[in-house]
């Protein structure tokens, strides 16, 4: 997180227009494909320069033009000049820490959100960034790496399956968010399990251990909670002012997406809930260990000191100490020591210790 | 909740439109029943095939059909067809982790709720997503498992005693909603039953088991309050949009079923109150014990240290000790001993320790 | 609570219109009073049926109905018909666990809220549900019991003192809730006092004991706000929306009980703050104890343990010990006793132990 | 608090117009000054009655009536006569536990507020309530006590340098409202230089002493807010809602001490954090002093019970101890003291314990 | 911070319009330069005398006005007699506690802000004033130090590079906000690296050092959302509002830099959120360690304790005790202890202590 943070502060000072770009380089080469498509044909092309985009976009058919990788600026810029796009949307396209938002230009919708997934070593949520640019008869889609969680729908629009081959652009752009938002319940499910098995190891037996499980799955929600927040608002703007770009009928398969944003945040807030609590059952458990120790402590120092402060009378070197000489002297005072250990035992039992 | 989890990801990557049936499969046979009323007729039966709800839906009487099972796909599908009902309606009708919702469709609204009830081992609250699509003159209610909480009103309509004969489909809804919000309260009063019974033990006699208790009582509640709390807003906009499906008169119903909705969502926050309560009443229970602990310790240990050491210097063997020669040597190291015995007993005293 | 929220399940599977009397029964007879005045006369009477409500109520002058009790179906039943009240206000009269509310209806307004008072062992904030309709010339008002909080406000009425003699049943309204209203400032001021005593003893000397008055306090807190918080939004409502039922000089009025209901919800939130931080105190009170505790443990254990470990040396029966054999040996092991004893209490005293 | 809260609860039954001064009696005489002035001319006079007010509200010139002192309710009710005030006006004005308002009525406007200072002991924030009457050529103020953080501007006032003389009784009651919420900034100081002064204590040595400290910065800061909070919106209606008898040069003045009073909440806000981190950093002080503690009862303890136990066994009156004959057996047992000694130093070392 | 507070109490009492200077002098001269550019040209001069800016603010050139030091107040109030400013406007350049803010005039607007910086010691966030005047054809920059966050975009200015040559006064001050909120960031990230290294400390090894880290932290935080919190209002007020003076295009821009701002509060946010986090961390840390110090202490008393009773039992002196007399007696007692020693280290082994 360090590391990511000191990037953005790359950008202070700058001027806007300046494209710099924000976030860690994920591709070794800039790879634009375009997929051209109607309800009778269907094209899948790696593009060698920018300029072959025009003609795919300018044709009726539905162009989506996928640019991974966006370390290489004078590409952006290109593709920025062959759709005439707004030299602040390009920032933005590049500063890969942008909050998800929808923008209105005239020509086209601008969106930002994030795609979501959970580092191998279960510890962080990683965030990829996704911006698309809609226009009337194309969409452009800027990614930091190859993706692949869109290459589902691409093979069903490839074998003419998918609805989406008799829609517009408009519908394609809701058939991707929609993609990147069931995606999040995948990683917060993913969280959810992981509290689960921490909820069980704080019942049962908390560490230490636990306790950096708990602020790691604290972490996590925050990372969540911050890319998929702001979302809700974005996709309410989308649907609201889609304006002439997006078809009635995709509104309302909007207003169901944005529905499942609404429900992931309900389940992050609850799960936030979740973990809070686990912090005060780390605790309590905490502080029921250490009730146990003392305990033990407790009952062995009660017993055995005033049994040894027995002994240590009779250790004592007076000549005249009487009951040194009785006969039974020794046993009577075991006998009095198993008093006070039986006494005791009984005192502990009475009070639920033992 | 793992395992249900899991499920909801099913989804992910899957285009909209295609049927999954997201839950438990909870009943072995679809099962549709239906009811055919008005003032003066009362007709139940269970149908055979999808196609016999047709006539029935058509009819100026009411009709209420009723399908048990959502795990049969092409049955849903083609009940879907029979009403021409809208795909991504049939989605939420088979995801069975959708929240609360109502949803206008130009010929029928949609809503969405959750029955809920607790579990026999009083652990979870569990919940059962129940669909209604109104139309003008028909309901269609979809259940997981054939309920019994709508058996009642079924005798009354049967009867012929219920105000509902003489009203429309809207009316019918309402009450189904009504029997659902009424239920909740049995819900919730059983949680605060148990945070009452956890109250007092916490009160009297904290262990660890309690811990368990309050958490589980914890869950149960933000589960009530995920499947309740988005409610509010649904029968608000039934109330609202109702439009010329909703008659004026069945509004004001809705608008006391909305009351009782608000209320139960108080008593949640109510009793979260309390859960947390309970929580902080825990750790001071368990720290109150530690401190006894603590002072049995402090007690018996400052009370037989120095007395043992008085023992111990008499147990010296020094050539020269010129006390270990006096008559009354010993007695009068007993009685040191003694005063230093009484001396602390005064001193916890005035401590309150005692 | 627990008996009491099992009565409101009764209504659960019942429906609408269905009268049942929700809550204990308070009152043997139900007992219907009318006060009957204008500017020139004044009359009370107690009704021995209920149709001889009806002439007063259509006269000029201004009648006060008030029921007292409600467990009497059929007396309840007969008022809704000799007023035609709609079934659903009938219900909410009997339900004496309801939320308070404002609602209109096109002949009349009903008002719901709560007469607040404290148990006699000062333990729970009781409550008893008042009901009021409001109509042209006349107001109902259901009461559980027979109240007196009104009794001055009658005297007052009768000898011709009280501005409402000249006044509307819209003013009648006022003065009654403005009565009710009154009172829950008493009944804050009560709590706030078992706060501030609650913060003394806290400070002074916490037990377990002020852990369960904290728990009351913040339970009657807890009911108090559940009573008065809704009514705000009641009275906002009967303010703006009172129409031609309530004239413009009594809407001044009901703005003034609307900044009190303001003002008590104020003090509740800041007594809830109060006593969250008594929880506080008393914990940091708890943790202090416990150091105190643990710092005479340590002082009369780190003194005499090193003692009693020189004395253990010298009590060791070693044929070659030279020490035993010296003529001042014992002595010189007291002295390092002795300097050990200092030292220790010098540090003690260093660490602001002593 | 608690006498002061009974009084509120004098009021619990009467009727409204009744009037009852409730708040402490502060000062023994009423006294009613008045202070005309224009541009061009200043009076300021002591008004042995009531009725010498009217000719200067009369005139041309603006005429600022104070009064100082409100248990004298026919001096009020007085004074209320000749201005035609209404009589919820004058509960609100006797009533000096009211909260911050402004209401419109059709001649002049209604302000509440409260001027904030703090007890001579520190221990508690004191209010007087002001109230202010604006009329188009008059303002009435009422104050429970001859106040003076008004007397500095009385005598720019008469000394001709103030703005305020030319301009109307609006600019008049800014300027005195103005001059109340400067000095919030004055008391809010006062409080946070004590929560500095707690925090320095806190995290050097904390003590049960300063727990009341904070309890009483707590106290302090919810007395602020419940005094300051609503005043926010009192401003803000006077901004909107002036009509007529606010210029809207003044306006803009009014503007300015809205956005005073948000910073002064502000600041609240902020101290009341502060607040709550002294009591997390107190528990955690405590929590660290209990640790020195015991580390100190751990060491000694550890390192003296294993080299008493060794002298133990060799007290021990075996008859056949082979190690008691040996010529430096005692030297031997010393040595392994020692070891003892040296390695628990060593593992406490490593521990970080010392 | 205390003596910062105090100086805003300075204005207490006095009236508006008289120009005080709050906060601390910074700078010894005030010093006056103006950059006036278009196009074609560029000038870049330090002025004599405040009258000289007249002729550059009438030129049809943008004229960028920059005031270092505010503790001269004539020098202030010539400024403000030559462009006619609102001497409320002046009292809040020169009160350099203001809040952030935007303030519409009629013939120009005024925005507030607070320039963040970290003290070089990293304990305080340390903020300047910075107050813009925005003219149609000039802006006046009021900063309380010569600043150098500017410096970058002088350069560019004068090289020619930057796009705000063609441009508008309205985009200058555009681009000073920009870069203000551009070293937010790095602030904010600043304090996140500490929060970071925090919480590596209170997961290996957590001291009273740490809490005092902490409570920087928080103090930090706490700090930056007060200076940013309020500007996003700011900001958006000048986006809706700009009115003439702000040119459609420039309002894209500050749709940017709204984005920003509540980009860098959400980062706050999460930072508390962490900072709160670390808070328990630390307690359980602390309740940690305390449970290994009193699980050292209970293994060795347990164990010892026993061993030393046996030892202490054969050290008695009576007459008769056979054990003294076998053979091997004192074998068969040390046999024992190495019974109970072993058998108490598997019970530790059992308990996990060990």
């Amino acid at each position: 997180m360090k590391k990511s943070d000191d990037v953005i502060s790359k950008k202070a000072g700058l001027p806007p227009g300046a494209l710099v770009h924000v976030g860690k380089r994920k591709t070794e080469h800039v790879k634009i494909t375009v997929i051209d498509y109607d309800r009778d044909h269907f094209e899948q092309r790696e593009l060698a320069s920018v300029e072959e985009c025009k003609p795919y976009s300018e044709s009726a058919s539905v162009s989506w033009i996928n640019v991974d990788g966006l370390h290489d600026i004078p590409t952006i810029e290109a593709i920025g000049n062959q759709f005439s796009l707004h030299p602040l949307l390009l920032e933005d396209v590049l500063n890969t820490r942008h909050r998800p938002k929808t923008e209105e230009f005239e020509e086209y919708m601008f969106v930002v959100l994030k795609m979501l997934g959970v580092s191998e070593d279960r510890a962080t949520v990683v965030s990829e960034q996704v911006s698309f640019v809609l226009g009337p008869k194309f969409l452009i889609s800027f990614q930091e790496e190859e993706g692949d969680i869109f290459d589902d729908f691409r093979k069903r629009l490839s074998s003419g399956q998918a609805q989406a081959r008799g829609l517009g652009s408009d519908y394609l752009l809701y058939r991707l968010i929609d993609t990147v938002v069931d995606n999040y319940f995948v990683v917060v499910e993913h969280i959810s399990d992981d509290v689960l098995q921490l909820e069980e190891v704080v019942l049962d037996n908390p560490d230490q251990h636990v306790l950096q499980g708990i602020q790691l799955a604290k972490k996590k929600l925050i990372q969540a909670r911050k890319s998929i927040g702001p979302l809700r608002e974005a996709i309410s703007i989308l649907e609201k002012d889609g304006g002439k770009l997006i078809a009635k009928k995709t509104t309302r398969h909007l207003r169901d997406v944005y529905e499942h944003v609404i429900q992931v945040n309900e389940n992050i807030e609850n799960q936030r809930d979740m973990v809070s609590t686990l912090m005060d059952l780390y605790m309590s458990g905490m502080s029921n260990k250490m009730n146990q120790v003392m305990k033990v402590l407790t009952i062995i120092s009660t017993i055995f000191i005033p049994m040894t402060f027995i002994a240590g009378i009779y250790g004592m070197n007076f000549e005249n100490m009487p009951e040194l000489h009785w006969q039974n002297g020794y046993f009577y005072s075991l006998a009095a020591m198993l008093v006070i250990l039986i006494g005791m035992l009984f005192y502990f039992k009475h009070k639920d210790w033992l």
